[in-house]
């Protein structure tokens, strides 16, 4: 057993898309497990766009990550040591370990994962917090209707696997939105989505056309994981008593206010008020009480099969930044994982 | 009794601030009192900001009006002939008649008003269409909790007052905004509210810095009546899962895109999203099933004096386009009406 771990902390603040030079590896000692702690040798490290936040100084849901501080993310591996009665040396443990390759938690922090429900890395992507993250949006706020119609940008992200297949599994028609051919073949081949278009290259009106074409009988549902044009083109096909679920916003974080664009917030603004549309923000760290019964209703799907997922892996911690910076930039291809 | 009425139709569609032009009065021939119809001679009509949003050849909630078409509108007056037993002659009768000193309408699309539960034309104001939106809006969208702050432009408009009235009422901190010394001085006087901000001549920024002195707890719930710079001024801050209720935008109303303005399309949906802001569009006019709830709820309390109202009133039809501009650029103070 090594008696040093791994992390990479961040070195500085981006200025709009991260670099390299953010980031920064480095080996320090292993803490000493405290009472009830425990301390987890990290097999799968996740990697989410809600973590470009938690790198800029500003004022958001959650404290930034300080300049020198490890990168915050969850992770999942096994438990090498132990002081708390609920975790044994062998067990396996998902948490907030950060971009780190050991972990040291209080218990409680801690959550324990059956290896033989599903492969322990699906505990950070369809049955972990995106996967609750889907679920919890799509049916609490979402209030999906069977002959509806949903779109969904990141169709192939970790987000978006699990929406556009549970709305498929409520009868609802699924439009996905997505990077390239490959990504659009696999939604509608693979996750059964209606229709899926590759955003690529594209404007707003660009995509409001082909929009059209998938939704011939408008929205009813939209999914926001993007921003950026396609939110644009979608607000205007918004249907009467439309919602908007906002979830997150990849096209904008790396952005700052264009001066020369259009003023768009007068538009949505009426689309919103015109069409009774509710616009929804929410954070799946606020609805915690909810995770027992979305793995009880979610994981018995994937293991029959009615609910598929893919992951995109690099290995080694020091492959975090790259995979990171790729996965803003949409390079990346189902759940993004480090393995170490 | 005359054979003839009077009536003022759009001549031609705006292209920013409606102008005499846009606007015709003409006398035509009264109606004959089909099956089931009731005349009514009108004694005062009302004046909205929405109907604005009918001038326009645009989707909308409802159909525009279309060019030589009467001005769509709600007035109240004395019933002089009828063909339906559910209204007699001296009755009292409120309803659609448009921007005319008569009107003919089946007696279904009419509601029968009591002049001994408060004056006629209140029908049109505190304890109709503006109240009842105000009242629907802040309590059923709004979920007030006694200790929250809520903000309202158009503080002593129609909607305004109600909502701020009502929600001291139910315990809240109110700031109201509104435009001039003194609307600002009889929001705090005679409405009650906490403070009110004079919008006039302000930008952004400055409002941030007085909404700051005002809230000093942030902000709850915010009634959207007038979009514009206020909107700007209050997305910053609102408190978490505070509620943003769309119910008019009319500094947008007359407004075309601005090519050089910043674009706050982004910075408004990252708030939502941090915050978990529900933005809600309504059109009151989907929930008069609750019609009477309100009436019940509300006009005792204007008859007991903890609900306070002030009209705008000119006399004449022909008064009816200068007032409605005079009200699109906040001219009026109070629920604006003309008196026939």
């Amino acid at each position: 057993m090594t008696d040093t771990q791994q992390q990479i902390v961040l070195a500085s603040r981006p200025s709009s898309a991260p670099v390299d030079a953010n980031f920064r590896l480095e080996t320090v000692a292993l803490s000493a497990v405290g009472q009830g702690e425990v301390l987890v040798r990290v097999q799968y490290l996740s990697l989410d766009p809600y973590m470009r936040g938690r790198m800029n100084d500003t004022k958001s849901y959650a404290d930034p990550v300080p300049i020198g501080g490890v990168m915050e993310g969850m992770g999942v591996g096994e438990v090498i040591a132990s002081n708390d009665p609920g975790f044994q040396p062998g067990d396996f443990a998902m948490g907030g370990f950060g971009w780190a390759d050991h972990g040291c938690l209080p218990a409680k922090k801690l959550r324990k994962i059956d290896p033989a429900l599903a492969p322990v890395q699906t505990s950070l992507g369809i049955i972990g917090l995106p996967g609750f993250t889907g679920w919890y949006g799509l049916t609490a706020l979402g209030k999906p209707k069977a002959g509806e119609t949903l779109v969904i940008g990141s169709a192939t992200g970790a987000v978006g696997t699990l929406v556009g297949q549970w709305a498929r599994l409520l009868g609802l028609r699924v439009v996905g939105v997505a990077g390239g051919a490959e990504k659009c073949a696999y939604a509608v081949e693979k996750l059964g989505f209606d229709a899926c278009i590759d955003y690529r290259g594209k404007t707003a009106e660009a995509l409001a056309t082909e929009l059209k074409v998938a939704c011939p009988d408008g929205i009813d549902i939209y999914w926001e994981n993007t921003g950026g044009p396609l939110t644009e083109a979608v607000i205007e096909q918004m249907n009467g008593f439309g919602r908007m679920i906002l979830c997150g916003m990849i096209a904008w974080y790396n952005e700052k206010p264009k001066p020369d664009a259009e003023n768009l917030l007068p538009k949505f603004w009426r689309n919103i008020l015109v069409n009774r549309l509710s616009v929804q923000g929410f954070i799946i760290s606020d609805h915690w009480d909810q995770l027992q019964s979305f793995v009880a209703e979610v994981a018995p799907r994937i293991a029959a099969g009615d609910i598929t997922y893919r992951e995109s892996i690099t290995e080694g911690l020091e492959t975090m930044p790259t995979a990171f910076m790729g996965m803003l930039e949409g390079k990346n291809f189902g759940k993004t994982l480090v393995k170490l």
